[in-house]
């Protein structure tokens, strides 16, 4: 297992390139956020957008998008009911995440399958959350396991993996990512990643950031990485060590880490890093 | 009647163990907001979550949704009329905060009860605000009183106790406290805390803090610090005391000090007195 | 005519008592903001909050209520169609403000004659805005003229004078205002206060304050000094005052000062003065 | 081909003059943000007001308006399907600026199709984002060209001119904009701007500006150069080479500059630039 440093920062966060439009930069679709847990969706809108996404569409239950808008001008937003305007908007997606906030409701398994059989070789598509779970309940299955992101916490690794967390060692995880065919971002206070060619450990991270909302995001900024740098295993590797990098950073002066203080951080940090 | 000092933040407020995760600082459901007075309910949760709390579940009248994201999209949000959702949530609380912007209406009333009978032997119920009114009109009754705080202010502990202002001295109060069986924290402009083992008061504070929304703020910070904490009486004097000594050091430079900019210091001032 | 200095603040901006509660420092009323001008009022409640307004109720269209919330948890907020609720917080106001965004609509006629005649003798009550206009185009009759403030700029002093711009000398309207029998805040780029016992000009401000929502601001200033200190014909003189020092003070360094920059400043600059 | 350097900024950011109200600076109307593309126009409507427009009111869907409140309080509002209310504020406008936002939709051409319309003589008008596609598809005919600016990046501009976007050199670019009669913004990595008299080259700008919304703060920035400032070709120009100054200073700490941290800085750098 490869432990992430600071290289991997370097490594991934590129100078943009002079001539360059909000295009060049990628597009994510975000999918997320029903009656109860909309909070979610916005905090990994406000993640991908800080870390340079191009342009970021919010696929979101209707009554989330006045505080949405609010947050965040800069994301553009669909009704999730609408499944034309969501086909569109998914036409053109560089990445997709979805799952932040989703739920386990009826249209939040119809989401997860219409993503799932719309998703094209080229996207990137994340699984979050409830997504995960909705995911390995229903037995679904990946279009595209290699360009497919799974960021479970230790107990949706359980249902999507079916090890019970204390069976979770780096072998059967490993054996469990091959079957899979995708990336896994195992969440815990050591987050580990089961990539496509390697298996890498995160050192870093401070139980200041053990509060909802980081794990969206981290979805988030696994998403922005994803829409924009060209070594993906690499640019994976690298939302998860910069989400722990910049929490340690701010659990130096603060007891507990609000996750959207980490995406206020993004530009900043991440220009110290460009390499 | 012991005197706090700051000796009650470093014994309280303790480092976060390495390897935890969000469920490890308690689940808090916080539930009031009413049409006229939702913003009481926002204060409380943007102190629970700067406190600390792991997760925050805000039970309020539709209406507020929408703002409530907009400010702190780390907490969840139920609609106060879905009682099957109200009690999937209780269900999971580590502390429970009723009353602040709950009204006197018919809906209050019906949460009150609602509470108050759902209430687990292990579950922390804290009784603010109008909540404080109705359960002394109804004459209701408390599964758990050493489960249970109450935060009058002295017009509200005149209608708990039925003791008039000026008759509300120690030893009235104290016995007061004992038949009631909970603790009680009554808010003046020097705060004095009945609890279940001693009696305190908090020598600090300054009028910059005599402002609408004060009282909700603290109830937010004595759920999260009872979330999180082991000695719960100890925890709610810290929460008494950080508040009213984060408002004295803003109130130097404020002539008056919101109780929002309260919560935004709460992660600094914690971590400046972590043991 | 007195022409306003720094004086004006240390005279006004005592100290807090120590032993002092939210209802101390008054109760404020602020009504208007209708569908099209709805951040005017929400405007005026910043104002009113920052400046130390013990409790603030913003009576507004219900359009505006979760804008109102997102910006100002600390007000509470009615819906303007509600009469009943409007009279119970009417009755226990100290000041009341009416005008900012209130429109010239069916509704806005209604509430101002609702607020005319319920006006009690020892309220305070501010009418600026359009309120100024409906109250000179509808003939409307002052309950307790040495109560009320009156806070047009020129064109709406000429409405309720019928002086037309270029003859608003000192001397008119200062005859003008005895008829009348309010005190009457002129507003331009050389504000004058025409006051019971004095008249006074304000010798500060910057054209960069010049810019739609700094007369809310304002208005919400004078509702908050009056709700709180003793004289209240200093006190309108030294919000009108303090109002422009801010200004000026961040036109130094921003080419146009916008209004709600104004009260974020109102704690610290109001502490610097405090006598 | 002229290249814009700092002096364009001290040659139109005159110094307000002493006695000037809010209306000296002009009324600007700005119009879009359908459903789906909100936050669109509340971008422009933060970088209208923050460079100092007197007054601005924005006509978009009512889904967008309560957080436009809650953002910015400074601006009105008018639903974009009252055309009566709509007509009113076209009445008293300085400049109109259409496109942000927008979207395709019926509505969205009768919009468009009713403003081309209701433009008077003296009245500027802005036409960004897809209001220059309609346009383009729509054959629709300008009332008044040179009182016409329009911002297209190329590909809007391939729509507009029917150039290729290969084929957009100085020479045809120069061509289409004097057959067209109004003046070009064409928005690139180095924006052009074909003027009335003369034609104008950007040379700064970072690729950290490439991300959704920039275009909409920079159409903002122009419509409020416009409102405020005499020599309006130098205004347009003024606020091209200020969005790109101010983005690529911030560029300098940040590896994306979001479109409303532009915003944030306008007051600070209109200042230093001040003649």
């Amino acid at each position: 297992m490869k432990k992430l440093t600071t290289t991997i920062l370097s490594d991934v966060i590129c100078q943009r390139p002079p001539n360059s439009y909000k295009g060049t930069f990628g597009r994510a679709v975000l999918i997320g956020g029903n009656e109860q847990f909309g909070g979610a969706i916005l905090m990994s809108a406000e993640a991908a957008l800080a870390s340079g996404t191009g342009l970021v569409t919010v696929v979101t239950a209707e009554k989330n998008h006045a505080a949405l808008h609010a947050r965040s001008p800069e994301a553009m937003v669909v009704d999730w009911s609408n499944d034309e305007l969501l086909a569109s908007v998914l036409e053109n997606a560089t990445v997709i995440l979805i799952g932040p906030g989703l739920g386990l409701e009826t249209i939040s398994h119809e989401l997860l399958t219409f993503v799932l059989t719309h998703q094209k070789e080229s996207q990137w598509l994340v699984i979050d959350g409830s997504a995960i779970t909705l995911f390995a309940e229903m037995n679904l299955i990946l279009k595209y396991p290699k360009m497919t992101v799974f960021t479970p916490h230790q107990m949706e690794w359980q249902r999507l993996s079916q090890l019970l967390i204390n069976e979770q060692s780096e072998t059967a995880n490993k054996k469990k990512q091959a079957e899979i065919g995708g990336t896994i971002v195992l969440k815990s206070h050591r987050t580990e990643i089961y990539g496509l060619t390697a298996t890498y450990s995160n050192p870093i991270g401070t139980p200041a950031m053990a509060t909802g909302g980081m794990g969206d995001t981290l979805a988030g900024m696994i998403t922005g990485f994803l829409a924009q740098f060209e070594n993906k295993e690499a640019a994976i590797c690298a939302a998860v060590y910069l989400h722990s990098l910049i929490g340690e950073t701010l659990g130096k002066t603060h007891y507990v880490v609000l996750p959207t203080e980490i995406s206020k951080q993004l530009p900043l940090f991440m220009k110290k890093y460009e390499q």
